[in-house]
């Protein structure tokens, strides 16, 4: 019998309502700060083409570290295995922008979801584009299939201003070798990839590919063979949620990537993607609603992946 | 087409036997470095009872870190969401036996396959259980329908004269308050726990239930509803293979219990549980030629979890 | 012009009796807890023989870490260097009980003024003599000339009830290889060293032939030659005052050991000792009124090394 | 009976020379690598005014961290207890340059010796002076009576170039709000502060007044009160060596300050001030031949602290 996809997005939107208003707005980036909080979007993407959505769906949003699942993946796309000699791929069971694992690994990033990890990854793409951010935006353009994809320069501009810890790293990462790019212009071409708005059906849409082996599944454009984006998956599982990956697999059991904008993509390999979307944060710097909107999903629809 | 398992593991076993002379025996533990290295066994229980092994896949070995799977299954059918006011459920980022994190967390393990957090499990048990240690064998004897299953008694004295890592853990735990039972009784059965002997057939037979979504496949026995086995699953998943599990993850895509005998078990939900076996490991500690064996098999067989 | 001692310390006592409310009682070790707060001792020991006290001063209190001063000082009177291989001699910039350094370190303490440290000066002396803890309580009544120091029975036990972390460190310097008795013959003798009981008069003559380049002033005994004995006391500037080191020789300027009893034993080297007494603690775990007592000793005396 | 310094310095000369082939310089400033490394001075300067010199004493080198120590004498003669808000006065036990410490102290460096504390004097003097570096020059000049000390350009361009840990460090704290200048302009004039070139007879001369308790021998003007100069000293014995300050006074016994072109300055309180010099350097960072010098000299003339 088919999943009544749209009943339980409905039904989910209703369960999270009174959570809407806790959670924290990401305040650290001003511009973020200023977003209503109440809100709260969901989407669902199936392979087969149809797309359910709830809540306020189409309302853009920051994707700010949602987009590192797609700098990497364009990265491995490119690059292969050889990403690997420049970033981990363990859990960091430390805060997303400590310095200390990266001081301990002598410049290594634990993985390429941590922000020493996405620095390197768009340095890595910076040598092979003329602008890094610009070329995570025009892939993120195709994989969601929506070329009106773009970078708030608002967000873009706060984030800037308040990249201190980011600079940091960057330096800490050129003092052992690992940048290869300015460290300005790798810190600064991250705040803008960082910046890109995006809404719960596009993300669902842009994040199909990854749900269908590395193949985009209307034009059949391959992006990763299906080895490789297993992988991927497997990283966003381990790795995808701050400091939460553990809790975040027993609650949602589901490969997924978050941001401080309240943004997750998250997927059900062989069937579908979902995006949530709620600004408030819990203590780990997910989306509060978001998850547990996520862990209901998987719940109704018995579909994580183990 | 259904999938010649037997063929499958016969090709890995050929495959391996190059990596039999490399890896590193265990030497902390006198009795395990006493071990022929150069042996491998693999075994795969399916769902609908049928079972297909490789090698020395019916010689007995230490299973050690193996059996925090069955104590943690065992404390989780019991108290159920109640262990994790105790124990974590995140991935270390440090070696299994750090004292460092779990100063910082005061006393409580980052998750229940690090020494610390099994000790935890193990004082949880002596709680319920007249003898913690041997309600362990006796849950391994029933989900492995073997009942003659038991300790090695030259593996369990070798082990308590060089536990002195692991009383200092159980120490520090019990000054954080985190350890209710004498350090002593803990540390010593948690020796016992770690000396049962096991081997491939028997380890395959005794994960099916977890890969059964928490039913014991050929009595219908529930040993944990549908939800908590998925939980357990994806705690293996994140926390499973020591400091490793990121790579595990990537490489195998399956949710993973290893040990430094050398044994691994693994699952692909809905459908087998796998167990592969040999001594020499890893600089992680995971067995060299077992966790390329899994490689090789989520690979041949196209069933990671992703 | 001679400087009125007696006036001074009659002036100190005055001045720090509004502090004797205030500070904390270390609570960890239940019978020192039972101590009555609102008691503060002061005696100096010129190396001419001339004694001076206020307050409290024949009050005996629990020694606590001041005794590592005569372990060390035992312990190196009869290896010489030697105990350098087994002990360093750097600030910890730790909590004075951290296992973090400890096993970054191999398991070699950082200095002999950490719990860690005084428990491989006890193994070393465990070497030597039939009991370390009698040996150092017979030391202590030779260089304080009073042979009615003993240790307090009702602490010793308490502290063995508790010494849970100090078990940790142990075993852990044992896992390590730094460690050559039985553990709890180690921590044990540590417990009973640790509460010899003692009062301020009694501790400034026991520190007499620190500030007399390591001779006894009233029989010549040497218990260390010149060089030694100024080694020793820069290891007690540097390391003996727990995470207060750099403060202390801030505020104070004289090398000094404290212990969790509230006492304090200083030196003048070339003049004099001196020994506070106070209960009550700051965050650091020295005595709070002790402290102060002492950096206005040495400010109304101008008395300090620098 | 008068000591006669010339005849101890000459024969320090001799008993240090063997050393000069050993000790590594410091490389990682390309300049720096460029000096001849068989170099070694040594200067005396006492409060009655006379000087004694042995080796290329008159040959100028890079100061480097020997100007922390005055630039913090600068800025807590104007600012007095206040800076102890913006960094602390403990050893660090950890390497110089450390960013784990300081992001756990919150940006707070642990004190005024290590680069990150040298950077927020940097600071705290470039919010009182037009140009911070331009005020240190101007102060060391002043104290060691010599208007030709300048900065070396090209050690100066040399640092800005490899200067990407001290830009992490700076940015770090200006994440946490513990640095109001801008970064580029404190990291930049700090390498300048640092490229200061001085010889030994000039480094001891500018000693001379933390010897007289804060006041310049030969004019009689104060710079810091006796209470001041004396918890400057206290701070230099407990942190001025890097990780190595317990050693080095349990060796030397004399506060200090060293740096990584080799120079060191060494007080002995109410007496003298002397200067070392050599390129090459021990593993903690102190020169190898300097550090033995000062062994030595405090051996021959009995002039420690302790």
């Amino acid at each position: 019998m088919a999943i009544n996809y749209q009943l339980i997005l409905d039904s989910i939107y209703e369960e999270v309502k009174p959570l809407l208003a806790k959670g924290r707005i990401a305040n650290y980036i001003p511009e973020l700060a200023k977003v209503e909080p109440r809100q709260f979007g969901i989407a669902v993407y199936c392979l087969d083409g149809r797309t359910y959505a709830a809540g306020d769906a189409e309302v853009r949003f920051s994707a700010q570290s949602v987009t590192k699942l797609f700098g990497l993946a364009l990265a491995f796309s490119r690059e292969g295995d050889a990403i690997w000699k420049r970033v981990g791929r363990e859990p960091s069971g430390n805060p997303f922008n400590s310095l200390y694992q990266l001081e301990l690994a002598k410049g290594i990033p634990r993985n390429p979801f941590i922000n020493a990890g996405a620095l390197v990854i768009h340095d890595i793409l910076a040598q092979r584009f003329v602008q890094a951010d610009i070329a995570i935006l025009q892939f993120m353009r195709t994989v969601a299939r929506e070329a009106s994809l773009d970078f708030d320069p608002a967000v873009w501009h706060s984030e800037e201003q308040t990249a201190h810890r980011n600079y940091a790293i960057a330096h800490l990462m050129k003092d052992f070798g690992n940048l290869h790019g300015r460290v300005e212009d790798i810190v600064r071409g991250y705040c803008r990839q960082c910046s890109i708005a995006i809404n719960c059906v596009e993300l669902a849409r842009a994040g199909a590919f990854l749900a269908n082996h590395g193949t985009v599944p209307w034009d059949f454009t391959r992006i990763l063979d299906p080895s490789s984006s297993k992988r991927l998956n497997a990283a966003m599982l381990t790795c995808g949620t701050y400091d939460a990956a553990g809790d975040f697999a027993y609650r949602v059991g589901l490969p997924a990537k978050s941001g401080v904008g309240g943004g997750i993509i998250a997927l059900v390999p062989g069937e579908l993607a979902i995006a949530v979307w709620s600004p408030g944060l819990d203590e780990n710097g997910n989306s509060l609603a978001g998850t547990m909107a996520l862990e209901r999903f998987t719940t109704l629809t018995a579909r994580s992946i183990f």
